[in-house]
């Protein structure tokens, strides 16, 4: 029931897609790396799955426009502020990344605050970027207007799953890369539930009383809500709903996005952080004190030995680097999706 | 049991005590109000209780500098690198904010990255004097080389709790300031409930098993460990490590503080982080937006009506506001070890 696809494949065959749609060709392709990059690690909640359920609706209907420039708007340097014009989020976001590098690797910082985005994808993805040039790379999305989740406390839900993902060099090893919504899980790891059919753990949904739910349909019912991380109050949902909110400060208040509370609608108008720090401008030995923090965390002792102790970040790079040698598995059900929008890949089934 | 004192006797003794150690004035009255700021907020785990636990010890013991000046390492403009070279972190801290404010309202982003600081209290405190300017200001700070909470699966304990803020502007309304820490309480919280001999919650300690603990003295007799937010693996435990991992990394492998995983040790050489951004340098109009996004917020239809929505600051900013005006509440026993070393007070007993 799984298809494996050599990755090589699957990024031409995305690019393709995207490209066929009017993205230039060089987007296209940091677009399919970034859609691919889920199920490259894993991460699968944000990868294929949502080419046709949600970047090629995006286009279609001209929520997103496949050839747009960013404009800067203000520039102070280490702080820009931009407007990515409704450009694909997926390549967008990996732009902001890389101005905000430029910029830190003259000033020691870099910022760009950016409206009018689509949506980024994995925000590791692209803050992963900042760590191939040896620095730390902070990325934060809201969810434009979208409403997912409430308040501790509240009856309607006021904000996204407004993701956070910093990366970090960590000398030879994979990079460390958190990449979290600052809800206890995205919505695509409830929504991947219900179409499979299982139940999702106590701690993801409540209902109006509280209780918790298990049956991940009801989310899409209106007889669940997504919790924030943190879970119940007692343990520190205000944190999770601090985290949410600390996500639509800095990334949608600043540069002007559309603001959940405010209006709510679709996730349309995305506002981005992309901030860069270059540490070995600030001093020598940066690198070698990365490699040596993260090596001990994976020297840790473990609990279970079968279950050796990580960091975000490396048990994805693991499975990025099998795929990429072993290929990437696919749902038959997804591979007949691409199929059907991709002729390069039907060509060569 | 409670001692209602007045705010400006209370700053005045506690500067005295300060000031009294060698600590110049003007830095004292800085540091006072940090450490009152807990007890006017509510946030006692951070309050007085630990003046003559943390603070007075960490002079009298040298660990602590009364009257060591910051010296700057690196000046890149926006990004500057700094060494508190062991002045109280409860003055260092801020001033840590005020010159990433300095440099934020000239280019937009202002970093400072400090090494050599001692413990700087709520870092709340320090990110909300950003928010004073009209600006957003984030704090970071790791434990130094202090261990604490273990990585999930891991038998040894790695990190601090590692305190992360954010400061908002919100209009009229109190700022919105998070404040927390990575792990789902402070120890303070764990100390405070073993003092007053009350069970914790299921969530905050567990043992070796992973079962949880509520009796808070397991904690100090090394029978349980601290969790981090997110709780138990499947409802996102490793984001809280995560996000104990981004304090660490931007907070102290950046400066090149002293590191938790890497050696461990005493809380010394504490590494922090003062990011500010002035928004109004970007665009007009970010002041009203802060306005109308945290009124939505406290808009919100509440599931309790005795139990409003509001946001992380809300309800601290209220309590503030009303103890400035009516005093502030000190249990007696705390007011005695206050007596104890403060000598103004004394006199007014």
């Amino acid at each position: 029931m799984t298809v494996v696809v050599p990755y090589p494949t699957l990024l031409s065959t995305v690019t393709g897609v995207f490209a066929a749609r009017g993205v230039p060709p060089d987007r296209a392709r940091v677009a399919a790396e970034a859609l691919c990059h889920g199920d490259l690690t894993g991460v699968t909640s944000h990868g294929l799955v949502n080419l046709t359920r949600l970047y090629l609706p995006l286009l279609d209907s001209d929520r997103a426009d496949p050839a747009a420039d960013m404009a800067v708007t203000a520039d102070l340097g280490a702080c820009v502020r931009a407007d990515a014009r409704r450009a694909l989020g997926l390549w967008s976001a990996a732009q902001a990344v890389d101005l905000a590098a430029a910029r830190a690797a003259r000033l020691g910082v870099g910022v760009v605050s950016l409206r009018g985005a689509t949506h980024i994808g994995c925000a590791g993805f692209h803050a992963a970027r900042a760590a191939l040039h040896g620095m730390v790379g902070l990325v934060a999305s809201n969810c434009g207007g979208q409403r997912i989740a409430r308040p501790p406390g509240g009856l309607e839900p006021l904000l996204g799953t407004n993701p956070l993902a910093l990366a970090c060099p960590a000398g030879e090893r994979h990079p460390f890369v958190l990449d979290m919504s600052t809800t206890v899980v995205p919505t695509g790891r409830v929504r991947a539930a219900a179409r499979a059919g299982r139940a999702v753990p106590p701690g993801w949904l409540a209902d109006d009383s509280g209780e918790p739910v298990t049956d991940p349909a009801a989310f899409d019912r209106g007889e669940a809500h997504l919790l924030w991380l943190g879970g119940r109050p007692e343990t520190g949902a205000y944190k999770g709903f601090g985290l949410g909110l600390l996500v639509e400060v800095l990334a949608a208040l600043v540069p002007g996005a559309a603001l959940g509370p405010v209006g709510g609608g679709a996730d349309d108008d995305i506002g981005v952080l992309a901030l860069v720090i270059a540490p070995e401008l600030l001093r020598s030995g940066f690198s070698g004190d990365a490699g040596r923090l993260f090596e001990a965390v994976l020297g840790c002792a473990a609990a279970d030995p079968r279950a050796p102790v990580t960091y975000p970040g490396w048990p994805e790079g693991e499975r990025a680097r099998w795929r990429r040698e072993h290929g990437v598995p696919v749902p038959e059900e997804l591979y007949d999706e691409l199929r059907a929008v991709a002729p390069a890949l039907r060509a060569a089934g």
